[in-house]
């Protein structure tokens, strides 16, 4: 009955699969209480209370129709010009309502935008480690994966790798900053060093190469650098915006594409898109779209994660574990202490601890942990961690 | 930079992306108050006042985190109990949470069914007239929609058609009822010959057929008559649904998947099916899914819809246009006065009418008229109807 493509893509995403159901396991060992699970990237920081204060705001003045019939493929214009307008402030560039389309979450966003450029057989350049799911949208719209390593140990963009791998087919190249699962935020001068790359090879080869890139984690940035703005380096940039992290509604299926004034054949991309996310029904929900344009100016606590994720950085490295200074995301990027790190998520979890090995995310040898937890959960897994080095190192 | 393929999609799409221009078309024509708009399916009626008491009552006793968290891929465990105990009480058969799989609309889950069962080149079979977007969603997975004809002028199943198409590829005919663009619903004895037909020919061939049910309108049925329960009729059965209608709620994009027991491989299916919804992120809004959950024994208005379409059918066919009676639905499906139904669609429009051209559901020579419309638009719309029809027809 199930087609022979979906039973392998179900063995594939076993290991995504195995996320949601290691905390059960620990829990079904050694109890609810003394389990550390930085296994998912759930946001634990609640929404802004704004949110609610705007759900019941917009519910109590609207009728029904306002608030529950379809909206515009592309959204609503009001939210998407307070949008435009929000970013035009905060990066100072020129934006409207005509370069924003909201969208079912950053997924929903990458899914559309990978429709809407890739022909059967086009190539998305990817950096690894990366998100997994980014095999899946580029394959769902016919286009193959060409993952490419990013330099040794900082995980930062290894510009000239990058430019080895492109080729007359290749239509995009995804990068996502703040990173997932490296915590990495690419900084000016090397996303310029990759934009004036993708310029000259652009115009080597007579093709246009778009730069995607997938910005979730945009308002978690901890080291009070900004997220660089790409439009304003490079033209061919489609920025996929969620406000699943910034205003913890992950749950609500909530985020953006934007497409600069700058982009070749602007319009048909924006037509592409809106025909893309129609056609695979990922339209923002109609109620949340108010209520983001409510709170567009708001944030969750994201000095609770800074927080963590210093207290972990530190702990962990204390112990002696080699890791990432995390400069963003809520992710810390860490040495495995044995080669395999399956085997090594496997000894973890003897030590109550659920970890995601590095592999899900094509970085062997490495494992992630999701530091979006409680800050008591941070430390009260130090003692764990510390003995599950001492039982792989030795004291 | 856009695709071929999408550039393709764009063209493809115009008729029904002209679908939301229509209206704004004959407002600058005609002013606001003298236009007639049956163009588009997006109901008028609004959501029960419990789905606003629900909003609310949730957003004041939950926390953020309760809200708005990621929640699990096939939804809530909870909200999938009290659909399955709800369908359970309502079609008397044998259903627990393990059946239901909640989804972004009904859209999201034909999506997520035809990813599971599609292999590149495997044929789905529709019936014509059908919603124009199946085509996209079959193509979207990688297989080749059959398209095979009803009986005409009852727009009923001819069982024998259908036969007639089945090959070794097929892997699912995907039917809609009630219908959109017909307005019939589709007896217990013709799905019955449908699926002891499939039955044989299944058994003939040695494959395995699915019979996809699209029953976003399974609410709307004004003869009296219930919506046969498919699963009752056939092992191989998935219905998909949307609370886009029964609850007014199209912008919120909420629905569910029935997956019966006596399915095929049916622990596959489910596994399938869940790895399609978190790829492609049509996973059900958090908080919706709750509200939902509390409004599932109520419905919107639908003595309104039946009061409009009854109106519609009486005063148009007693002007002299041939329709079908609508048994379900909101649409009346009506018989173009002249051959050509785009061009039909322009003599409405110089007449303050936008209507759809039948082609846009493969169904040239006729028309759809969305009736979710308000009931003084539909006793407004009649003389304009009958000048058009004593234009065309003379007096």
């Amino acid at each position: 009955m199930v087609s022979e493509r979906m039973k392998q893509s179900i063995e594939r995403g076993k290991p995504m699969a195995a996320l949601f159901t290691a905390k059960d396991r620990l829990v079904s060992r050694f109890g609810p209480d003394d389990v550390y699970d930085f296994s998912i990237g759930n946001p634990n920081v609640p929404a802004p209370a704004t949110v609610k204060e705007s759900i019941i705001k917009q519910a109590k003045e609207l009728t029904e129709l306002e608030l529950h019939s379809y909206t515009p493929v592309e959204g609503y214009p009001f939210v998407r010009k307070a949008i435009a307008e929000h970013d035009r402030e905060k990066f100072g560039v020129d934006l409207t309502e005509k370069n924003i389309l909201m969208t079912a979450g950053a997924a929903g966003g990458l899914n559309a935008v990978m429709m809407t450029l890739l022909d059967e057989g086009d190539e998305v350049i990817v950096l690894k480690p990366f998100f997994g799911e980014y095999a899946v949208y580029v394959e769902h719209a016919g286009g193959e994966l060409v993952v490419v390593p990013t330099e040794e140990g900082t995980f930062r963009i290894d510009v000239k790798e990058v430019e080895r791998a492109i080729t007359r087919r290749t239509k995009a190249v995804l990068i996502n900053t703040p990173n997932n699962p490296t915590g990495v935020i690419y900084s000016e001068d090397e996303l310029r060093a990759l934009a004036d790359m993708l310029y000259k090879k652009s115009n080597d080869l007579g093709i246009d190469i778009a730069l995607v890139s997938d910005e979730p984690y945009r308002d978690l940035a901890y080291g009070g650098q900004d997220v660089p703005y790409l439009p304003k380096l490079y033209d061919n940039t489609i920025i996929v915006y969620s406000f699943s992290k910034s205003l913890s509604l992950p749950g609500e299926r909530i985020g953006y594409i934007t497409v600069s004034d700058s982009m070749t054949e602007r319009d048909v991309v924006k037509a592409g898109l809106a025909t893309a996310i129609r056609s695979l029904f990922v339209n923002a929900p109609s109620l949340i779209q108010r209520v983001v344009c409510d709170c567009i100016d708001d944030e969750c606590d994201v000095a609770y994660y800074k927080r963590n994720g210093e207290t972990l950085y530190e702990e962990l490295t204390k112990i002696g574990y080699e890791c990432v200074k995390p400069e963003g995301a809520f992710y810390l990027w860490v040495k495995a202490l044995v080669d395999d790190d399956f085997e090594f998520a496997k000894m973890a979890e003897d030590h109550h601890i659920a970890i995601l090995p590095g592999s899900a995310f094509s970085g062997p040898g490495y494992f992630r942990l999701s530091f979006c937890v409680a800050y008591e959960t941070i430390t009260g897994s130090i003692p764990h961690f510390k003995e599950l080095y001492d039982d792989v190192c030795g004291k």
